[in-house]
This record gives C-alpha cells, structure tokens and sequence, in this order.
C-alpha cells in the first residue's frame, strides 16, 4: 500500500503523541515537529505509510535521546493480556466454533494500538460483539488444515505468523494454540511504537508455542527490503502466512504470497484500501 | 488564543482539503504540502491559529492560481440559507423567547463550515436541540438592552457583529433583525476558506439592516494588528461587539472589549480553551 497525502497530516499528529510519551517539553515537541516536517518533501509516495515511523521515532530519538517512548504502555499491554488470557482461553474452550472464536479473538486484539493517537479500550471491545464485514474464515480453516502440522517440522508446512503490537500477542498466542499447528512467530527487530519484539513475544509465552523469531523490520511494518534472510525463507516458502495489524497490512498488501491479513481498521486511508469502515474487524485472504 | 502545536497536523489536514477544492493534482497537492512544511519551522506560537490559514491559501493561490477555492460552496450556502430563512423567520417568531431561540439559530448557523475539514449537515444540525453548555443569556439580554437603537446612530451605541461564513450570515441577519438596534457588520476584506465578504453579506441581504464594513483582515479571524482604522474605531468604542466562529475566537479571546462570543466548537482545542466537548454550541460574554 503507498502512502497517501492524507497520511501526512496523520504522521504530524502520530510524532506529536510519541513526543509527548518521550517526555519532550513544548519547545523539544516542536523541535521534533520542525525536524519533521523537513522529511515531508522527501517523503516518497510509492512507500508504504509505515516507513514514516522510521522517521518519526528516528527523529525522536535524536532530540530526546528516549529509545522507547512507549515501554511503559508496552509493558502495561503485555501485562494486561496476560490476565486477561485464562478468560479469554475459556471463551475459546466454550465457544461453539473455537477456531473462529479464536481468530475473532486475535483481531479484537489489535485494538491494542498506540501508534494512531487515538485511544482504545480492550476491555468495551471484548464485550462488543464487532464488526466483521470481511471475513474469510472458510478459506483459513482449509488452508490450514492442508499446512502445518509435520512432525519434522518441513519448512513448507510451517506456518508464518507476523505479529504486530505488545499484548496482542497474548491474543496471537491464543490463536496459535487453536490452531494446533508448527509456527514461526516474527516481530520487529527493535523498539518502534508499541510493536512487539522478541522480549514481548517472550514475556508474552510466545516461545513455548512457536519458535520466534526477528523480522529483521525495524519499522511498524514488515517490508520485505528490510527484512532478514532468515525471514525470508520463510516468508518465501510459507504456504500460509498470517499478518497481524495496519502496518504490516500497508507493508505486505502487494506481496504474491499466500497471506490472511488480520487487523482492525483504524484510519480512513486503511479503510478505503479494504472497502470498509473505520473501526470494522478483518480477516482477509490475499487471494494474490 | 496561540496556536498549538495540535493545529499543526490539522493545518495540513486543512491544506489538503483546500488544496482538493481548487482542482490540484495529485503532484500539485503534494507540492502544496511541502511548501507548507517549509513554514512549520517558522510558526510562531504566540500568534493565533488563524494566521495560518494565510499561509495556507496564499500557497494555495501560487501553486493553483486559484484565489477563492470555495466560491461555489459559498454560493450554494448563501442560497441554501437564505430559502430557510422564511422558515427560520417564522420559528423565532413562534418562540417562546424569540431573541433566545434567535441568538440559538445564530449559534447553530455556525455549523457552516468548510475550513475545518469535517462535513456538515445543517439541517439535522437545525432539527436537533443543539448542546448550550455555555449560555450567558442574561448578560446577553441586560448588555443589549442598555445599548444601542440611538435615533442619532451614536457610535457608542452602536453594536458591532464580527460576522463569519457564507450562509451564516443569513443566521446573522435573523438575529440582527431581532436584536432591533444599530448595528455595524464586519466582514473579511478578502476570500479565505468560506468566509463572507462584502458581496456575500450583500448577498445575504445584511446590508438592508445593518452597515456592512470590511474588517480589514484576509485571514480567517479578526487580529486586530491586521484590521483597518475603520473597524478599529467601531471595535474601540463599542460597548457590545458580537463575534461570531471558532476564527475571530481564536483572535478576539484575548482582547480587553466588552464582547459575546457566539460559535460551535469544531475542534479539541478550541474546545479545550472553552473547557466544554467539541459539537458544543456557546454563548460566551468575554468579561476581561
């Protein structure tokens, strides 16, 4: 997905929070905007809007020395989920489909967000019942009783699963369970909002399910120019890939692979891309 | 009211949209948004958010050639206006408190707005009952009721109303009408987002019942520093000046005159200012 003009403002407003959480004082934040807004002629269209991340909390960094604007909030989510997990692991356990109550599951996660300045609130949206106008669950459930699975662990039955934010990843946990299958959990390779890296995966019992893995993206998203060779291989040969939230739907969207995109939409731009509404829960097939 | 580094993504949301409105290109809207992030380095904070809007049309107006990007929504509010003012008309006269539900229409009328970036919808907006957290009636009622209606057109009795869109006017003039007293009516000396100018106030029918004046300001407010002798005599010396809209808030809020401050809040941070919800609709008596 490219980066649309409407996204430009939005990147103004996303670097005004982060700075905020950094702790920069009214003179640091408009240092940060100022720095920012030298990017914006540079900015290429034809790049997805997660690359802007970069950028932003590259900026940040440089003039408030914070590495982590949102450790607390990460920490907080991880923490969070993880109480939340035994619950959420009855409803599952009672739910009349498990897998589909699971993969609902995992989507109502990502409303674990930072990166939009907008706030959310885990625990109304768990007791929501959710808009899901896109939802390919027929073809999950077939594709992936034909994947995974194999005691050797081949390569091709693997399952590649792209995580996205800190907490969330309780919610994948619990999906990956369901699914009962081999998978190899990737995150980004460092600290970027709030996404996950293999610290969260771990704190987040990840490990004991899947193997986990570094994407090699230090950016809210997956490109596949900045991933590593050992992501790679598997994205390349995985015959079912699951990427979880926006960034790693607006880095991923026009890649040829056989992937299920799981997110919520959370802005306009996302929205539009998708054919639905803000706010509207997807699991989607990249039928590419 | 300074400008907060929170206007600072919403000048690029609103250069977008005005950048839309005067035809450019994709490349002409990008080239829009990069000169506009050459100036953020340059914004001065202590001047009010409607300065901006200079620099954004003025950019506009050199990359487009467009002067007046919402001539036709200007039109057509105009027009749509003044159909409803016969029934509107007849609502104030049907009102238990004729001038109450007068300066409500007055409020509500500044709904009317394309500068913000958000739609509008004016008719529920009129059938709704409109949110008054803040409504300084009785000042309102005792101010006018000592001011004014001089048979000699003292100026000390004079009112001046520091009008503000297209298609508001029309609402202004229902209050004006009511208010039955002398009154001064200021407008923008140049187009700027959907401000009224002299011909829209003409249009609009204001100049049968009130003197019509330039204020002297191109922005999208009233800064005093910008304003001609003329308005400044009327502004100095009046003991009851209206203003009306989010733009001459934003310049006026500060200034030492005895002046009502009629407007919706359209955004967190001019509702910040008010301490009341963005969609509120205010009467506000300035008692500095």
């Amino acid at each position: 997905m490219k980066t649309y003009l409407d996204c430009i403002p939005c990147f103004f407003k996303q670097a005004l929070a982060a700075a905020r959480e950094a702790g920069a004082d009214e003179a640091g934040q408009k240092k940060i905007l100022d720095e920012i807004s030298k990017s914006v002629p540079k900015i290429s269209l034809s790049l997805s809007p997660a690359y802007m991340s970069r950028i932003v909390y590259g900026t940040i960094r440089k003039i408030t020395g914070v590495i982590d604007p949102f450790k607390e909030e990460k920490v907080k989510s991880n923490k969070l989920a993880l109480k939340l997990y035994p619950q959420l692991k009855e409803r599952i356990k009672r739910a009349k489909e498990p897998l589909k109550e699971a993969i609902k599951l995992a989507i109502l996660g990502n409303t674990i967000d930072f990166g939009t300045g907008l706030s959310f609130d885990l625990e109304k949206e768990l007791n929501s019942e959710g808009n899901f106008p896109i939802f390919d669950y027929e073809e999950f459930k077939k594709i992936l009783k034909k994947n995974g699975g194999l005691p050797s662990g081949g390569r091709d039955g693997e399952i590649l699963y792209v995580g996205d934010n800190c907490g969330e990843t309780v919610f994948d946990r619990l999906l990956i369970e369901e699914m009962g299958k081999e998978v190899i959990y990737a995150v980004r390779s460092a600290p970027i909002i709030n996404d996950a890296t293999i610290e969260d995966a771990k704190f987040c019992g990840i490990n004991k399910i899947a193997k986990v893995i570094s994407s090699g993206s230090p950016i809210s998203g997956t490109p596949t120019e900045l991933c590593s060779q050992e992501f790679l291989s598997f994205f390349n040969q995985s015959s079912f890939i699951i990427s979880k939230g926006q960034g790693n739907f607006e880095t991923l969207s026009e890649e040829n692979r056989p992937i299920f995109f799981l997110l919520k939409a959370k802005c306009s731009i996302v929205a539009e891309e998708l054919n639905c509404n803000i706010g509207d829960m997807i699991l989607k097939y990249n039928r590419k």
